[in-house]
């Protein structure tokens, strides 16, 4: 017998999202050092150590969220249902311009984080300001992110110029590169905010520190039709012209791309972070996603913030994406349930360059593992696990979450951060920004 | 002080979803016989009885789901996932065919009852075979259903012929007309699987007995161009022909009615059961929702059945259709929260032709309120309950749900049905149809 760190026995079903799906029944994981050490029947027989029974339940790779705004989420359902240009011009830039700091930053984020704990989030794709706050934030609780700040070439809350970004950017990689649980990043906000000298000094830092190039690209046909208006081509065209098309590029959005654009994406190894739940309430319009999968871009999926959502729920994001697929190109077999979950887990592992890490189940990844609590009326009959995951289940039905070998979420219950705080923060917030709101609208 | 059944107090917000979208803060509802009989700050000091404290909570009227086919759910997620004739004649047909009985209705019914008493359904409109046992279990449980058996040209579990079909509708609705629970309907099953004659001589029913006529119409292009080459006509206009369109119509689907039909839908009073997960997963398209209700079209919400969606969360269907249809017309301002919500209530009740008794939270209206539990994290800050419900939440946040007074659920747990005896019977009929279908797959 062998002294391990954890061991979760008698779960269901254990979907080890590898590339042949392999399965486990009534199986049993140990784990140690923050790494999956062993996955089979008789591993109760071969270890010991604090075990948790997970009788009904359903284990999965933690889930990566590819894109989003955590620190947004201080900004929930503001101003919604409005035009875009009321949206942003009335709602969000007044706030932006008022409050963004490190505190805004760190409180939102810490919301952020709970809900996605809450939902089986074991790892997040962050652009915002001031992401040092959101590094604190992750260190101190456990969680991964990968994390870049927004660099556009006019002043942003935390940088005057695109070169002051930068600069501010490499400094982040500097002291964070090789952390267990920050994975710093460039992040270039988009071809329409950034010039191709920006684009082009983003990419050369990416390069220098081995580190993700993460930008929105292809968001809106507003977008579109500025590159092309500014450039004469269209945004992944121009960027493969200006040479910072490359497989480091997580590509957040990706809804307009042209079929030629596709094949680029394909050939250059782009990686995209679909957002179909921001993409429909914004009305950015459906991505081409069953094609971009066919022509072999590495898809993951992306919540975007909730100013734009309103959730962080990987799982209806998942169950979105396998539904509308589906309904617009009209064919119930694209996007399956395996690769909607895939998405999620295996592929977004891949689209951040993190899958020698995470994103499956197997011996020797770092043990980011979901349970998903399977044993509810809404879940049953189970005849394939799944199917029910995506069509059936929510990310509120996930009952465990266990991040590096920590558990952070046990019996529904987030650990590591305290409800009553995270309301109070959510409260004191909305008083302020109701406050500015009154202020600014008369 | 007057004695009254029930006080719920200090509730955050009470959305009544009246034509005005009339809102309470920080108040209180008392409830007697069954019925609203105030709603104020100051209910708390007249009237005393069973208190329910309600901090923290937004109160909505209880979720209305107008199409549903209940007992499907124990073909939850069934051959998922696979071509629409592969799914039918593969996986749903052969387990109808050896199954559907009174006991298989039943313990189906009983699944979905907990599911959607969970999510906070009170009302909910079917369509299946043994309807009689949807009756049986809605009237012990005090659960209200709008029930139609289905009924075909072909035969089916229940009846040899559509006159049969129809005389024992006749039956089923002279026994529950009148009932405080059961709402008895006819059910012609659909314009391309009735003859003319059927769909009238279930219309002469509606009338003698003034009962909603419910009927697929339009959900598939299938469907669409079967009706044209049979009768020359599309779906709507084929019905309006043959003299059974009219307001007592409660059409589900209505993916494909062209302008001239919506104009038509309108005229006539037609309602229409929107049913977006359904119409996504299993590709029939994206119906013209915004430019029905532009016309005047009544549009409530639908799951749809299990074995299709596969959940029974009505507050999911409406956050897929107030995000698909502005993605899908490019407008962010279309079906926006309340709009959404008032599909799950309001408008959902006239789609049943029951405004009078339910759909609202006023003075007189059945006492059929769901609480949604916002002191969570994912539902915060909270700007507009609106928006928190629509965009935000989950079923899963239903907190309590009270039926004609009675409470059926309370702090998320299910009072009426017990979750093991629910658990039980899923499992059971998960052996059976597994055994079926090894046994015909080979």
């Amino acid at each position: 017998m062998e002294r391990v760190d954890l061991i979760l026995t008698d779960i269901d079903f254990v979907l080890t999202m590898d590339e042949n799906f392999t399965e486990y029944k009534n199986t049993s994981i140990a784990i140690k050092d923050g790494k999956i050490v062993d996955i089979g029947e008789d591993v109760k027989n071969r270890y010991f150590g604090k075990t948790i029974v997970c009788k009904g339940k359903i284990a999965i790779p933690g889930l990566i969220n590819t894109h989003t705004h955590a620190a947004m989420t201080l900004l929930r359902g503001y101003g919604s249902d409005n035009p875009l240009k009321v949206w942003l011009e009335e709602y969000i830039w007044p706030v932006e311009g008022q409050f963004v700091s490190y505190e805004f930053v760190k409180d939102g984020t810490q919301i952020a984080v709970y809900e996605m704990l809450r939902n089986g989030v074991t790892t997040f794709v962050d652009m915002y300001f001031y992401e040092n706050a959101v590094a604190d934030v992750l260190n101190k609780l456990g969680i991964r992110g990968v994390l870049s700040t927004g660099i556009l070439d006019f002043p942003t809350p935390g940088a005057k110029t695109p070169d002051e970004g930068i600069a501010k950017t490499e400094e982040f990689i500097k002291e964070h590169k090789g952390s267990e649980y920050i994975y710093p990043a460039i992040g270039p906000h988009a071809p329409y905010t950034c010039s191709p000298e920006t684009l082009k000094k983003a990419m050369d830092v990416a390069e220098k520190y081995d580190v993700l190039y993460h930008i929105h690209i292809s968001e809106t046909e507003f977008e579109v039709q500025t590159v092309k208006e500014k450039y004469g081509e269209t945004p992944v065209k121009h960027l493969e012209k200006i040479g910072v098309l490359n497989s480091r590029v997580l590509a957040a959005h990706m809804v307009h791309p042209t079929d030629e654009e596709i094949e680029l994406l394909a050939k250059k190894g782009v990686k995209v972070a679909h957002c179909p739940e921001s993409n429909l309430k914004l009305a950015s319009g459906i991505a081409p996603v069953p094609k971009m999968i066919e022509a072999g871009v590495i898809v993951g999926i992306g919540t975007d913030g909730t100013a734009s959502n309103d959730d962080l729920d990987v799982i209806g994001e998942i169950s979105t994406a396998a539904k509308l697929h589906k309904g617009y190109w009209k064919d119930p077999t694209v996007l399956n349930a395996k690769q909607a979950l895939a998405m999620a887990t295996r592929e977004g592992a891949k689209a951040v360059r993190l899958e020698n890490k995470i994103g499956t189940v197997e011996k020797g990844k770092k043990a980011d593992i979901v349970l998903i609590d399977a044993n509810q009326p809404h879940l049953n009959p189970l005849f394939d696990p799944y199917t029910q995951i995506v069509y059936s289940s929510k990310g509120l039905d996930v009952d465990t979450v266990i991040i590096n070998g920590d558990i952070k979420v046990l019996n529904k219950e987030v650990l590591v951060i305290e409800k009553d705080y995270v309301l109070d923060i959510a409260k004191k917030w909305k008083e302020k920004i109701e406050a500015l709101n009154k202020a600014t609208q008369r």
